[in-house]
């Protein structure tokens, strides 16, 4: 009863970085999420933090350690450009709160795992990190429907990844390391193994991408016990955002993604085209996905607990994708070796 | 085995009316269709007749009746205009040579069933009336569904019937009895019943068309045991070809002609889109069903038989059509009175 | 500034009438709507009402008009019987304070159009009746699509309405006053326009059906101006939950509602079927925006106005349900005439 | 002119093994082939041969050799096991007679090389290999947008190619030469290019599937221009025969395969599925497309010509078996070197 009292205080949160991922998750925590509220605003860039502190009816701290620690704040959404995360979460850790991380927990596996290995000393978990997939309606459908056996035992998973555009810096080592770290989250998900080996094959790239880079990919995980993901991995198609994943297993097969909600039928006499629109970016394809994830963060933090993606999976993440930057370079397979769970 | 070998000889056929659609049964027959030839061709514009004759290898009779007599001729198949039709396949049934008549069989309820009457006073079947649907492959799935029971009994169909254009005098009559004319037979064939009554709404017509007539169209058939079809008939969609049925069933439903077949995803950054072309004409949609329906038609002539829609499915249509017609002047819902079947 | 923190404060809301839908709404208030609380319930079942205030942390009124008047209630959500909300919906604009009232608004034109005078004679909206398709995604797409012209003028709308099964008292007038009342909303809500006439088809019915009722029906609605909007009306199809609405517009057409979004390949050899799962009900295939009227209501409320469906929805979707329910039983065309809009 | 008259006889065609593809072959030329009559019927088992013949009114004669050079046969159509194609292929170009060979062209590379420059060394071509899905109209579809430029330069394509069972000797490296040899000519059709190198990965196989083999697996191709393949091949998923093939470009994507056909939606209560049958077969998937091919070869054959996939194309297709059957033993890429061109 007291818990549940406790449960029903409004959550009070630091959102740290607020660049286009970090605006979005407080607009979500501001408008439609239940039971929070955006109270402290960080951000390198001051005018940047002044509007949407301003627009949130939050504070602005100009220090993101001093935001994780004020009074006002009782839990904290790390948004910041990846090689912060690693001081900010440990920030978190200290005071013992919970704290909801973009990806990448960090930027090495060896950081990643000394933030698993610090979080396992405590008495309990507070890192959430954001892997929102996890969230989206239909990726849960697959999940139950390998955990109901409706497929049969899972063998393979077959991945499409296409971004619509980026910019000039993302180059064949960032689409590794921040797109296909979806897709990597996704296979452990939903086959709950490991990845032990990641393979990268470059086609010949879209004309107009730099030399030295490659964009399509093509991207094999092999999990511990074998089973095999293809991922098409493609950064700027020049059309729209497309994620599309099958699932082949023993009794069946299953796709998600291909998006054929309306269907339309138009065009000139003779040329008509039935069909519907492509979401034109990630935020529109997952805004349901990131919402859930923020309400599923705000409801364990308001009974005192975490759930969803560990730091553990974030580590998990951070190894495969650094494999897959080496493999990206070699051309080679190149396997993974976790450091021992916790 | 004389049967046998009697079925083996080639069919000759003559071809009576070469516009679009006896154009492309000449082609069919000479291209496609096994254990067929087009050995004459007549139409009442000559040139006409000559260039298609010439490029099947055929000869042109200038009398439609003499080429139905002509000694090098073992069945026929009329594509010409609807009011020659009664005296054509007359002529087919004084000689005793099976006939494909494309629809209508004749102009009138009332020719039609004479021509069911001197069919009937004959030995056997001589005709074949031209609802080509009845061969398409998905419209063969909706109708195996209903026997098999899949769907329970049948209670409803839905459809949805679009022309991507059509010429000037093309009006709202010939909206039913060149058109709607489909779905009467296709409600019939699925349902195994005759049609009892038909009404006709006529919603605010697309702007452009002429005072007076309606483009599109609802209308509504009623069976004899009381099972409804829905028809929306558009004539000048100006986008493409469209047939959509769907059956709906005591257990469950089904839906044809969504015509999902490629899948494509192109446009601009930030409008793309997704889907196919659509079918841009009846010829394309229905292609393969024409190739069979023809097929059926030798094969069976081949046999001294004949199958598939009978006179009797042409009258029966025929007298909804004219009810029809009667159905968009008053509004009102008018009954079908069908004379005994022979 | 003043009215900006005026609306961050939590919006205290009372729920009369707790059943499937009155509980659904404590839930999404409680536990995913953004900036409001229940903390009072109504409902003529006290254990009922006890069981659900404990759970989201209220207290229960046994008095709905006191729960409306109560000094911890800033807004009302009425989701008891139908009967009860002339008398709850006059007693909020007696207080002058937001209400979200489920459809019906009342069970009569004469009662609703009362309500919408009484409204009209306040400063300002009270009342946001509870026609949530406007708040679905696809629904909102068709929209779109006819006011950015993306059709060209609209013409007809085509609506499947199957609801998997009902209780026994859910007779073919509630399928009129309780189902096709959505329809009669989305028709108004896409086109734009009110519904001049309504006419009812009724099937020979599914077996099992009892003698005086019909299941499925068909029905036809005009709008003023003429556009026509078929409906088939389907209470107990026993398989599923469909709701399919196609928009047909002078330049193309588009359909929502195929709910193609998970596409799995199963099933013994040589039997293998492809497809998903069917929507079981509408909480499933509505959830979202159900999620998203009681966001828009709470926001709205919060800032001291109303948004969404208005009274005069309710009483207009009244007035043609009413003339429906005479087109049921005398099978003809009935015209609606609406008083005039205050 | 004369010409067109030789054009018009009907070919003779001689059919060598008539086990499964062989007898529809029979069946397609005795029924739905226009201008083509099946004379002699040969193969290994006598009473097979006799069973066939007497249904196509053909006759048998025991010796292929004979049957190719007999005086009633124009052209040739070879569906006896592999291993004999190189022998009755290069009697059919000792006689100077097309050829319709089914894949493969002969059981190796050096074997088919060998005819090939048989081939070339006469006045004109001769021999079609039976690569079917070129006359796939999906496929023909797929290659006119990339003819087209519809979806700009090639870069990937994404196959799936699942059969329902196989016979037990049916093993890994069948799965390459038997069913991956159809991906390798697709894409050697629709891109335009060598395949240069190819590389097969294993994952953990189906439980049931035997020590040393693998069930299923994924096929990388290579171009000679850098342009890559993925196919996954499947020989026993126990449910339905699925072919699906996704070019990406730079400017856009598009699938075929997916095969929407039919939409039902039945099932129990709460339980009810939408969606439609699997193909069972290829025989089903894949009837139109073998009748096309069937109908190219009569009419080219006719003409005193050759079309379709040539020798070298059969030549390129073994070269690059050869290869994956070794990629599956090694694990590793495995390069192409074809002989030049003659």
């Amino acid at each position: 009863m007291a818990d549940d009292l406790a449960g029903r205080a409004e959550l009070r949160v630091a959102v740290l970085g607020v660049g286009v991922m970090g605006a979005f998750h407080v607009d979500r925590l501001s408008r439609t999420v239940h039971g929070a509220r955006v109270t402290v605003i960080n951000d390198a860039a001051a005018d940047r933090a002044d509007t949407i502190a301003c627009a949130a009816g939050a504070r602005v701290e100009p220090d993101p350690i001093a935001a994780i620690n004020a009074d006002d704040v009782d839990a904290v959404v790390i948004a910041s450009p990846g090689p912060f995360h690693a001081e900010q979460v440990s920030a978190c850790l200290d005071r013992g709160i919970p704290v909801l991380c973009e990806k990448p927990l960090t930027t090495s596996p060896e950081s990643a795992y000394e933030i698993v290995r610090r979080e396992a000393a405590l008495p309990g978990r507070l890192i959430q990190v954001g892997f929102m997939r996890r969230y989206d309606a239909e990726y849960v459908k697959l999940r139950t429907l390998i955990t109901d056996g409706g497929v049969g035992d899972p063998l393979l998973l077959h991945c499409v990844h296409r971004n619509p555009d980026n910019r000039p810096e993302f180059d064949s080592s960032m689409m590794i390391t921040d797109s296909v770290v979806h897709e990597v989250d996704v296979a452990r998900f939903l086959l709950g193994e490991e990845i032990a080996a990641i393979q990268v094959t470059k086609p010949t790239a879209k004309r107009g991408t730099p030399d030295g880079q490659w964009d399509p990919m093509i991207v094999l995980l092999t999990t511990e016990t074998g089973k095999v993901v293809t991922v098409e991995i493609f950064a700027r198609t020049g059309v729209g955002y497309q994620v599309r994943t099958e699932l082949v297993g023993s009794a069946g097969s299953a796709m998600i993604g291909l998006d054929l909600g309306l269907i339309s039928t138009v065009g000139p006499l003779g040329a008509g085209h039935w069909g519907g629109p492509v979401a034109p970016g990630f935020v529109e394809r997952f805004a349901t996905a990131y919402g859930t994830e923020l309400q599923a963060f705000v409801d364990a933090a308001r009974q005192g607990t975490v759930d969803g993606p560990s730091a553990w999976d974030g580590y998990a993440a951070a190894a495969v994708c650094a494999a897959g930057v080496e493999a990206v370079r070699t051309g080679e397979s190149v396997p993974i070796h976790l450091q021992p769970r916790p």
